[in-house]
């Protein structure tokens, strides 16, 4: 028997409507590519979204095409969002970030038609697009006072293109499975893989976000989102900030903590969400001016682990409590936070910090398992490592146009990460599973070695790879890159772990570099070092 | 196109999954039916719903099988609706405050085949059983110690059962759309009709109640449902408490003010949902004992108008929030809520009393418009009434077994209220559909001149309705019941009205009654007064 409640598809175009209907007196603020601040509200957005609805019908945009926008986080870029996904087109979020050949890769594996390109990126795009066939327009978002001479073909202005455009446009009215945006991981083994989300997806996942555990929009925050829209939807917040009739501060182009700090002062933010370096960027801002930010409540801080030393920065100079959130592009994103629960809200700060640097707990809506190789549950005691597993209506099932099965059989995606869970639920990372090491049978990670072996003064950058051992299989290796003019000690970076690691954690060498490469996202490149020392040989393997 | 994202349906058994993995250790308070206070956790919620599940099956329950409730708010009482809807089967909470006529007809309509009862209730069932002929089984919900000698044919003693049971029971595998809560209203006219909630509707909805804006749970607060199970699903509570890991603190039977006091100060809550006449008295329990209730921020009231004066009193004496919720049976119930903008909440508190005693703006995922009787939408002015419309996955699109259409060509649901909305977007209820005046094509609300009139010191209860007139169509009458020996003055009813309504609105007449009636829910019983004043004549009409 079904229940008698009313067929309303999740369908995103809802979102936009509610804020225009119930906040549309709300404001969006920009600092805008071309430089000033320009203000906008929800009501005005959704008006201009339904335009850039009008200029894509007219052009044959038809429910299903992909249009891409590269572009930073705007009052525009969420016009352009909305007007998209409104009429069922599939908005691909090109990260900028990506090497040209990888986003000549996905825009002609997504066959993008059209681009809406912010002025910023046109050099990136002028080098791109002739190796993209499938494009048939470029849109440049800005106006045209400021619209430049372009090497690109037919580079339409978007303020022109809107000024003349119809917003009579009917939205929706398509099932809620219907594709609404596509996102690439910027995957460091071969081929980025598109997530492609449905309207339903992105609307759970909005009600997740909205939970006061995760993001908490309301009219009486004000959010800044410095998590680019391109870096898996900037956590949610382009819609759960309309959602929740929330202002939002857009950044533009500079996240640097001098621009960063001046949005927070002008427009009285409450709410941020940005990676570490963002937030390293910020503190030492603010410390170098002696300023406080005295309306910002919590700030969210994802995309890899948050150091230690940021939470206790936060708290004891500004006050401030940091959020930290775990999640991945197929993830939507959120997967979980390190919300402290009473108990632990009971300790000194201090002693909170071991859940702190926590990934934290799953909100409803996201199952969350560790499980070992033989595919079988692990206990959550805080120190049995396995697969980090997760399922949920905001989780792929698969990659747009690949046959790859990427679900177990229980119907869990894979993240690709090693965690254990604690008796509070508390979920931690300790390492990616390609980069953890197998030594007798036992898993040591390599990032918490990393993470302490960084700590030495003479330190600029660590990693730790695992090299072959006739018996052991594998045993870390210590990769050091010196600070300039430092010595080579061996020992001195060997003694610097004792008493922090196991024993049998210790690295069998340590071998100094010149250059540890980084990734796409300021990652280390372990799959790079591990290219470069395929010749080395461990002295105990000798 | 579709997304690629997980087929994950939402359906309920996952809330207290989730609730076991993560909160598994957060505690369920009871005052229990018995007297003792009773503790147990979402853990072993989890595990003895598990039992109930089990016992259901083995006594033939099936998918779609109706399984009712005459309970309070207790532990027991979540375990045993949590292992209806695990398995398929319909959660019918029946309203123990109904007529027993009214009873008879729900549980037949329904075609109830189980009622778990509480042992208030015993005496209430044993006048209602025999004429309710698809009932199979009654369970008592209490231990063999307290099992009492009953009348009820086969009376099963709760404890017993399940301390037999196998817990070892599969939940969830059935699509979303899948019958999972049952709820008749206590409408004033004709039967009562079902709302027939589908597990996708109690999942969305709850996530409707943990935005920050709405219930907010998370394992920080402690709630305190005092609205009962019974009645649209205690706002969603028993649902949102364990998605978010919230401490739940179980009135039982006993919602005097000493006995929520004792809850609030022993159990540390932070936030309750109540009717306003249960603050009334917990607000004079507080008063004429000068106690405090500082854990307490915040509270949500719904069901009926909140007044003024127990907005101000909770502020002005307790520092406590009120948030006024409005809803109905058919809305699940969340409808909208009295959140303060920023705009709102930076006036003085006394010019903010002015919204803070409006219903509300909705939240994501609740359309709402205010129409004219041709259908048509009307403006957010303030002033302009209209039929109160509502439209959401979590919306009644039909009655339980009734071909009634209930959904206008736009597929809004006629709440049956007048409101208007302001330009905050603020809705107010003015009055029942039924209920208001319609005089000379305007529309005057009965509730508002009652509100006033109430105020009057020498008046126990007022109503408003409207009498026939030859020119105006209706004009308003005031019905008044004076507090004991007050004497019979018309004028000076009138005279208190002056100023504070408009001229035209000013009742034609004043007539004292002995009584006023109240229905089952506590509200002014105006069809009833129209029937007794059947015969009554204006004498502005004579």
């Amino acid at each position: 028997m079904l229940g008698l409640m009313q067929d309303w598809p999740l369908t995103v175009d809802k979102i936009i409507d509610h804020a225009k209907n119930w906040h549309g007196h709300r404001e969006v603020v920009t600092r805008s590519v071309e430089g000033p601040i320009v203000r906008t509200t929800y009501a005005e957005i959704h008006a201009r979204a339904k335009r850039v609805s009008g200029v894509l019908k007219d052009w044959g945009i038809q429910k299903g095409d992909r249009v891409a926008t590269l572009a930073w986080n705007t009052g525009r870029h969420m016009e352009v969002w909305y007007g998209i996904m409104g009429i069922g087109a599939v908005c691909h979020t090109l990260n900028p970030r990506l090497f040209p050949e990888q986003l000549i890769y996905i825009i002609n594996h997504a066959e993008d038609k059209i681009i809406f390109v912010d002025l910023t990126f046109i050099p990136l795009l002028e080098a791109v697009l002739p190796h993209c066939p499938t494009v048939e327009r470029v849109v440049v978002m800005t106006d045209e006072l400021t619209m430049p001479a372009t090497k690109l073909p037919g580079a339409e202005c978007y303020e022109a293109i809107l000024s003349g455009a119809s917003g009579d446009i009917a939205w929706g009215e398509f099932e809620e499975g219907t594709a609404c945006g596509l996102c690439y991981t910027s995957g460091t083994t071969g081929n980025p893989k598109g997530v492609l989300y449905s309207h339903r997806s992105n609307f759970i996942h909005t009600l997740l976000g909205m939970q006061s555990t995760v993001l908490g929009p309301s009219p009486s925050e004000v959010i800044l989102p410095v998590v680019p829209m391109f870096h898996a939807n900037a956590w949610g917040i382009a819609f759960a900030g309309p959602a929740g009739g929330t202002k939002l501060v857009m950044p533009g182009a500079r996240m640097d903590g001098a621009a960063i700090y001046e949005l927070i002062e002008s427009e009285g933010v409450t709410f941020s969400a940005a990676v570490p370096t963002v937030w390293q960027g910020l503190l030492m801002h603010l410390r170098e001016h002696k300023l406080q930010i005295p309306t910002v409540k919590k700030v969210l801080i994802g995309g890899s682990a948050v150091p230690e030393s940021l939470i206790r920065a936060f708290n004891d100079e500004f006050g401030i409590e940091v959020l930290q959130g775990w999640g991945m592009t197929e993830t939507s994103p959120v997967g979980s936070l390190s919300n402290m629960t009473p108990e632990l809200a009971a300790l000194p700060f201090e002693e909170q910090l071991k859940w702190r640097t926590k990934q934290g707990t799953p909100p409803l809506g996201v199952e969350l398992k560790i499980k070992n190789v033989a595919g079988q549950d692990l206990p959550h005691d805080g120190h049995t490592y396995g697969r980090l597993m997760v399922k949920g209506p905001t989780i792929a099932g698969a990659y747009f146009r690949s046959d790859e099965k990427i679900l177990d059989h229980e119907g869990f995606f894979d993240t690709g990460d090693v965690s254990t869970v604690d008796d509070h639920g508390f979920m931690q990372i300790t390492d990616r599973a390609k980069d953890v090491i197998k030594s007798g049978g036992e898993w040591i990670s390599s990032i918490e070695i990393e993470n302490i072996a960084v700590g030495h003064p003479k330190v600029e950058l660590a990693a730790v790879i695992g090299a072959a051992h006739p018996k052991w299989d594998e045993r870390p290796v210590l990769v050091v890159k010196l600070k300039p003019g430092e010595p080579q000690d061996r020992q001195e970076h060997l003694d610097f772990l004792v008493g922090k690691i196991a024993k049998w954690w210790m690295p069998d060498d340590v071998v100094f570099v010149d250059d540890i490469p980084l990734g796409a996202t300021g990652k280390v490149d372990k799959k790079l070092i591990r290219e470069r020392m395929k010749d080395y040989v461990l002295p105990t393997a000798a």
